[in-house]
């Protein structure tokens, strides 16, 4: 392409918007009847005219133009060719400012209910593993070092946490978008009498733009959705290291579906997780639009600058890289099966239970540093026998301390988990609990499960 | 510094996080004491402890020691030289993880109700703006060419319009802080009978963190703190590029008063508008800070890794760039000067009218593209004659058109501003309505003004 | 597209590597057929399928199929088809690993080479440019005021050195995509008897690499690209800023070309600069993409991990941006009209020569602080009267020093900037040294002016 | 603080800039006096004054004056105490622009090669890793997956290669600082017979700036630093990264000597790494110092703008982090302990060995594609019994192929890795020749070893 189409010609990118640019031109031409500023033929003319655009485009019969560069020539143009100069009217009380404004709004909109659906997608994938695994038991890791056993539903449900608050910010950036900014004009309003409720009203907004020069230099609502999306994509690149390493031949926790991985047929054994990678990778693409957006805002001055061209591929480029990355862990979620073995047997590894022994010399009076001292000096003794703590006899115990009673020898990784019930903690009944209350919190959300 | 300590040494900025870590050690021993987890008398010793630490702190008596590391270490150290042994009680039932958790989260939901004032107090400088010049003309600019003439009161009630999404953002961002982490330990909770909602009443939170994993890893709220901070950052920075231009000699608009100007004794007209300047460039540092913590937090594992150790110093340091920037933008609006004539000036030149002219012939019936036809030959004609097109006289606008009548010379700057009177528009009307709902916005907001 | 395909398939972006990735194979099939590892004629086979596939690329017949994912698999399966089961051989001793690795550096020096020729057009326009007004004054501005007279030529000059470091860094870009990566395998090199030398040779490289684990995994070439790509775009961003300010009607120091404006037809006198604002813009983009890889790379374990396949979009986004830029910047800049009359008006205003006098006071004895006194008193004396300090008469003067003599007249903006004698300094002696120095390295970097 | 202070005061930063303020002053001083623009005793008080001052601050008796704001007045200010007017004269032909413009230049080439230093500091660790281990055999990963067998020492030498390639970088990066930039003035050079040559000379430049208005506004040179020390950050962000998951329980590699790890007393297993982690963390901070000054310069007019300020807090941040994180990584790759044992255990697991196999059949005439197929169904076979394919016997070896033959038994992870004798293999041989190439890079890099 020429340097000089390349700057200009957008209609590879923002054709995707043909449905907002006519249905914002339908509701338009409607007002503009209605307050008597174009007939009621006219306008029914134009509305016709546009539906049988629309018709075209969706059966891939529309002739593309990139020498009319953008969505509304496109569709300007091919409205003429079908309805004559009546089309002209169309463009009565309208600017490219605020025309494309509303296109890109009602389109965040759009994608951000979509968005707020994957997410959904994902928070049922994993409360359904949550429910699954409510017994499975897994170390807990800190620094990537097991720390405390944990179980596998609850580990699940932090994400499940993560998704929740990402699907209240996707509706945040629903909320801003959903501002209708058609009559703000170029930048100062327009010379008509405009009937901007109705406007908003047909085309099923909440609120009208107040100031029409920030109407036309307002990308607030694109950074929000950005951030967001970024946010999100964060939270699943967590997921998406964990499993990496899960799926390592070391850790060997999961096993993820043939769909979402790739090998070699004579290296069975490798299974890359290839879609958690990429997944990981595409982290990156995301917060590389939102730099290149809030650097491209930075220092312009009112109103329309015509740098503002450049919000639009990198948003729909996040917009697409998230709804397939939520597509992509929900299947890989629901699909992949967990080693609960395995993870069991690294939960009895270690000495994990070494704070439990601490806190049980407590429990029965030893004062905490005290404590911590005994059970240090047992997991030396411990690890020079190739041991965990918890395989140690009462008679071995009770070299250390004559605290140590026959109950010692009931601290078991479930025992531990169990003890952990404060709310929020890890124990059995809590789990229970807060998957009774992330079903409710679906359903509240208006998810069926 | 050596290395290893610039490494693990972070007393000198987490510092500034001693009363949030105090109060919480207080709430947590005091519903220790309340569970019977502790004696009651060890509570009170320690939160008389920690109170005489808190009046040391302020007293600016307490002894900084950077080989304790960090607050934490610095306070428990220091409780422990007041009242011996029970201090380490405090630690009964609490990690690290949850402390900081804590201790952030308190400071960030303080931070954010400060950068809301902040954020009023420039809403409130904008509105005085408005109300002062409801009348002045200036051009509106789109490309940085006039485009239209608006009101200035226009012009600075976009800012307010941006200001007051930042409100709603900053107010998101202390919602999210606004969960309590206490009580989840390490990561997987606590083996003990914990109360953590009264410990949520005591410091005030909404709710508590309902996973403990979640809960130690989670650095969400931060994030979008920093974004709100950005976006805040971001219209600043539009409103410093703004106060730069306007302050040039060839523009001449404003004045700005000497507090934010540098100058030079010998070159009286040069006012570099130096903070406007400096704000403009700490727009990066903002982005900065917010695509560190991003790039820090991308592919982490759950739960606590020392990684987030990074989280503080970009927080902090956006923290103050916003604090410091709002109180700067306060003050520089509300002593600077604006130049209503060089506006006004400004306002006739060119042919901005140009539209209204052509809006005037499609009243009188000549369809658009013809009556644009018409002033584009108008235009051309005063051009060469280095006319504005509003100073040609009716004969001269008679050679064009047979549709031009006396009403024609009715069109004046005041005559196309007041024209747009559409809601959102720049006319009298409209501003002065904007202005008057603005302030009805303040006081909702509980500003008074 | 479905979710797993979105991340998949690369064929839309990556097809663009077709000439590199023939180009290898056929290198690594004449090197495999020397080294006796495949038959000779088996490899004239291979070559000439090879070729027929890239007449049938170019010729625009050849078949795309997104199923086939990927550049390497689309020609692997259409060679297969043309030359039957010996196309199998050709994957001897490689791994896609190795084989896009190449690819990409192959392509990456190609388009650095591009850069620097677009790089050189804009040298050479801003040489034009500077010689066509090297008597041409402006105001020169710090803080976007106006400082000290210099000559326009001197201030496009500036902009020759940015780019002429520009072309240095593209160049060290260049130099590091210069490295071989064939045979090194997935990873760990390749048990055949390979001569990656030879293959090196064929291919016009440098060296090879001189680690397997290395090579697949290394991405700082492109980084290095992007490095200096980003630095390219930001000191056109700089001249973008420049171009924009200098078009406003307040300015009005240049006229770009109609094709690098937009504008009205009914309101001629606005021209907006719609290019200059779009590269101002796409400065984003470009940072955008390199945060992209940065955060891509971040944590990435040895060796290859499919997170790397984010590393093409943003390099070929980046590569496209820069080049179309270039050629925009060499246009605008070499069609642009310079209003010199306007540049030396805005020259004469304010009290720029107020240093000069200083420093005529200096030289005729003055203490430094003392002469400055006198000139502050004399500014706000011409001020006071609307006049500028040069336009006051040698009676004038004299009421503020008896130092003052004749020769103060002869103290202008011309006499200003002729002072300016010192290397790198604005006389005019200087900036025509300046000029003659800039084509001496035109013609060393081997471009004909 | 207060927010005008906030903005303006740079003491606690820049004051670190003092040995380069008054190296440069000095030869400031001594260029005036030698071309006669101040007198020889003049000097010689400037001179002896500024000494004074080196020994006030590096003794730590010099008093540091918030309210004086900037690292330059304050030691103006002391200088006057000093030695009264004449302390005037040293800013004769001299500006702030091209003053701070040489502190940070000759500053920049200071911390270069400080970096340098580092750098090579790691690269002598890796090596000595390299040779302590050139026949340690560990598992390849791709993906994460085990892949080939390789030797220790060829994954430490890729990180050989990275750090190599960032001393080049760095290297660039003094060398664009090596331009000295006095002489340029405000903006437009000085109006005094300076000699510039002279003071680069004296200050050890290599060139002197050949633009003034390009000189007071470049900050090329940071940014090149920030890239390099940026890429440097990355590749020990992936090192870091290896260090963690190498350090977990699960695979058990590397134990990290105990000053570079944290844990508890109680559970002796669990080993934190925290200064890798911390090393990773800090990686988000150097990308956002880097996109901090990108943004910042994005879009700045000519010549200084009070932006540019904002320039110095990332940087030195950055060049702290950079050494810090370089003799962190020195310090923990020299007292590491390899598990060679395990290495090596996880290296005869899985198939890891059935390329090689495969090879073995192309070898002995099978055609790759069918090769590939025999050995698929012999691992499927292994794996079935849950045996690794070299633990096969010839009998069953020969059920799948009657090409196999005794010397099959031969293939080992051993011979695996021999077989691999290509250039930038990982065969014994290549390997011992990569490690005595690279102890010669490093003794014509001037490194004793």
């Amino acid at each position: 392409m020429d340097p000089l189409s390349f700057y200009t010609v957008s209609i590879d990118y923002d054709r995707r918007l043909y449905r907002q640019d006519i249905a914002g031109s339908v509701a338009h031409a409607r007002m503009l009847s209605a307050q008597g500023i174009i007939e009621p033929d006219e306008a029914a003319g134009i509305i016709e005219g546009l539906r049988q655009i629309q018709g075209e485009i969706e059966g891939g019969t529309f002739l593309w133009r990139p020498e009319l560069e953008d969505i509304h020539m496109n569709i300007e143009h091919r409205l003429h060719e079908i309805i004559g100069d009546t089309a002209g009217k169309l463009h009565t009380a309208r600017s490219r400012n605020d025309q494309i404004a509303l296109d890109v709004r009602m389109y965040a909109k759009e994608v951000a209910d979509q968005a707020i659906e994957g997410v959904d997608d994902i928070r049922s994938a994993l409360l359904s593993l949550a429910e699954a695994h409510s017994s499975t038991v897994m170390p807990g890791y800190t620094h990537l070092q097991r720390a405390q056993p944990v179980l596998f539903a609850h580990h699940v449900l932090a994400y499940f946490e993560m998704l929740t608050r990402d699907r209240h910010r996707l509706r945040e950036a629903w909320r801003e978008a959903d501002v209708m900014p058609l009559g703000s004009g170029a930048l100062a309003g327009l010379p008509y009498p405009l009937d901007r409720e109705a406007v908003r009203m047909d085309l099923g907004f909440s609120r009208v733009t107040p100031n029409s020069m920030d109407a036309v230099s307002d990308r607030d609502f694109l950074v929000t959705f950005h951030s967001a999306a970024m946010l999100c994509m964060i939270h699943l690149s967590r997921l998406a290291e964990e499993l990496v390493i899960w799926s390592s031949e070391e850790f060997g926790f999961v096993r993820l579906a043939d769909e979402f991985t790739t090998g070699s047929s004579i290296m069975p054994q490798k299974r890359n997780p290839d879609f958690a990678e990429i997944a990981r990778g595409k982290t990156g693409r995301a917060l590389g639009n939102l730099v290149g957006l809030l650097t491209t805002l930075k220092g312009l001055p009112l109103t329309y600058n015509r740098d503002l061209q450049e919000d639009k591929e990198g948003f729909f480029d996040t917009v697409d890289t998230l709804l397939a990355t939520l597509a992509v862990f929900a299947g890989m979620l629901s699909t992949m099966q967990v080693d609960a073995d395995r993870m069991r047997d690294a939960a009895q590894g270690g000495n994990m239970l070494a704070t439990d022994v601490a806190d049980y010399l407590v429990a029965k009076g030893v004062p905490f540093r005290r404590a911590h001292g005994i059970v240090a000096e047992l997991t030396t003794y411990a690890s020079e026998r190739s041991r965990a703590i918890h395989e140690l006899s009462l008679d071995e115990y009770r070299r250390f301390s004559d605290h140590f009673e026959e109950d010692v020898l009931l601290i078991t990784v479930e025992a531990s988990i169990a003890a952990r019930d404060v709310l929020g903690g890890t124990s059995y009944e809590q789990v229970r609990g807060a998957i009774e209350k992330a079903k409710s919190r679906m359903r509240s959300d208006g998810v069926s499960g």
